[in-house]
């Protein structure tokens, strides 16, 4: 009997807490006790996001507040420039593309960082309404320079800079107000340790004044109108109920922990698994600039990461993640964001090591759950 | 000590089994194990939107399946058809509005039913592109003639009828194949028992060719997108994972139950409400064609029907709706959608009539009571 573990890098687990709290009998949305609950949210949310501006809550997935950003700040007339490093940084040209918006697309090696010197030069050539950026690309498991991003248009106040931190938000340190980022959108399912169902964005004095200047047609996912809404400890739309309360629950967690811990937790959790990774003698992806929300791994020449995600499935009843399109079978993705503590890292590096003996690997079994554990209790 | 009794139109009381499924721990969205949830699901929406077609499983409000609904079934050079009977119908309006769309638009007085006739006439006078309807209209507690408008475009392959269920389906017999509705929208706070978070859309062969036609821009609200992930077993985006296992446990309820049998509690229950409240000498707002879901009273001439809203609040810990825009203050609203019993309606009735005695209305007391009690248990 193994206990099923998820360790994928969203869905996350939900600590029992939370799920206890979701599971409470449900509360009408336009009360005083359900605002009650809205207000100690949106407080939370801004200390988490570490920003005086407001952050939007929204029903939807994470992909939902990507498109909100788009279809907000963009006018028709606006060229949009998007980073694409990997299946996410990709979608922010396709919602560009799906409301027929002129984009540039600046393509990064996946496992790479952009290089800000080649953001500089689009800058330079060209007026972009906004920049779409991933901070953390969970499909390559790298870490995007979003600081050195900020600061190309932090004091232009006719670009704004859009950040996907969907699986970076909790996890990096980014002190949205301090660097100057517009929107960072994120989603329950990740750090803030939910079930997928809302999102997130906050909105700088920036994007709220391009907001009001865009003409795209939008009716749903409507900056203005949230931004109206969450000013009154609502949301435009009926409110995820269960979702707010238990993110009640999870920004309590976090208060407790504290956001410096948090980042803490997540940077040795992620070198623990880096360093023992390496230690079974697998090449990582990101090398230059990891997330510490996901690690990525090259398995050898011969072996099909596949094989590694399925033996985990199979024998180990866990689930970790593979590659997606030319990384399919080439690589294997395990997270470790959200409600992770060493443990669950050591079980899931003791399962991988497993599964490459088992394929044949030549190895020194426990050799790289040592080199984890020197990690993990120093 | 009142229990909380949460009697509004939705959000609506889960069921416990409901709550505790939703509480077990998260499934990653991309394995096996939840694509047989899907599947389940999938069969069971099927079933309860009575079609052969797919029914799509969203992560929204219901808005933003009416939202779907139009960006995806519409051109840019088409016209819509709205019908406006109240708050919810008003909004097919103000979707395509801000879609930069044309249309013309019915007005219905608040708490009739539209008139067949006056939708026939314009379909002579002009070609639209779909009807945009409302099947219980929330805030009038009006129920439209679904059937009829049905038939007036069943046989035209040029114009499809889009239908707001979200306080229909599961509580009205709508056959959506039978009558011909080509896309029929819910969500998961209302009859579904569920809390907020999944909005549904079926969608007919006539929707799907449409979709396929479509020139609006779109990105999260894609049907062709998510056609083809619910044959799959999956969703588009990442899938609301708890929300879809409250679901299956919910369908599994459903079966239990009967469709015709959930449709003969809700018209039992719905009955009740209204005759007491007749009884106690008040005037229902949809007198000609009621909705199952919700009732709506007109207070007597100088009791705010605020007042009753608020007493209920305080004295009894319950929570009905009042009346919107220029129905505040003249009616309330008890919701009887989703999971009641008969005790829970003379619970509201009881706390009705109180409140209406504490505001000085002369009433004999019980009297209200005994006739729901008569409905409810022949």
């Amino acid at each position: 009997m193994y206990r099923y573990r998820l360790m994928a890098p969203g869905p996350t687990p939900v600590p029992e807490s939370v799920l206890t709290k979701m599971a409470l009998p449900i509360l009408h949305h336009r009360t005083p006790a359900f605002e009650a609950v809205v207000e100690e949210v949106r407080k939370g949310l801004k200390w988490v996001f570490q920003t005086k501006s407001e952050v939007l809550i929204l029903a939807a997935s994470g992909t939902g507040a990507m498109e909100g950003a788009v279809t907000n700040l963009m006018r028709k007339s606006d060229v949009a420039l998007c980073i694409n490093g990997g299946k996410f940084g990709e979608r922010w040209g396709k919602i560009c593309k799906g409301h027929g918006l002129a984009y540039d697309e600046i393509k990064v090696e996946w496992g790479q960082p952009v290089k800000i010197e080649e953001v500089a030069e689009h800058l330079k050539n060209k007026k972009y309404r906004a920049i779409f950026a991933t901070a953390s690309e969970t499909s390559t498991a790298a870490y995007h320079p979003i600081k050195e991003l900020a600061a190309l248009v932090k004091n232009d106040p006719e670009t704004a800079l859009v950040v996907d931190g969907i699986t970076a938000v909790g996890v990096h340190d980014i002190p949205t107000d301090e660097w100057g980022i517009d929107v960072l959108v994120s989603g329950s399912q990740k750090a803030f340790m939910l079930p997928p169902g809302l999102a997130f964005a906050s909105l700088s004095d920036k994007a709220l004044k391009m907001a009001q200047e865009s003409d795209l047609p939008k009716f749903y996912f409507n900056f203005l109108k949230e931004h109206e809404a969450i000013q009154k400890n609502t949301t435009a739309f009926t409110s995820p109920v269960s979702l707010i309360s238990g993110l009640q629950e999870v920004l309590r967690l976090f208060k407790e922990e504290g956001l410096s811990n948090i980042f803490e937790r997540h940077t040795r959790l992620a070198k623990a698994v880096r360093e023992a990774l390496k230690a079974m003698g697998l090449k990582l992806l990101a090398e230059e600039a990891p997330s510490n929300a996901v690690t990525a791994a090259l398995t050898p020449e011969g072996i099909n990461a596949g094989d590694v995600v399925k033996i985990l499935k199979n024998d180990f009843n866990m689930t970790i993640a593979g590659g997606q399109d030319h990384l399919k079978g080439k690589i294997f993705r395990i997270g470790h964001i959200g409600y992770y503590d060493p443990m669950d890292m050591i079980s899931a590096l003791a399962a991988v090591e497993s599964a490459l003996v088992k394929l044949g690997v030549n190895l020194e079994r426990g050799k790289s759950l040592g080199v984890a554990l020197d990690i993990l209790t120093k």
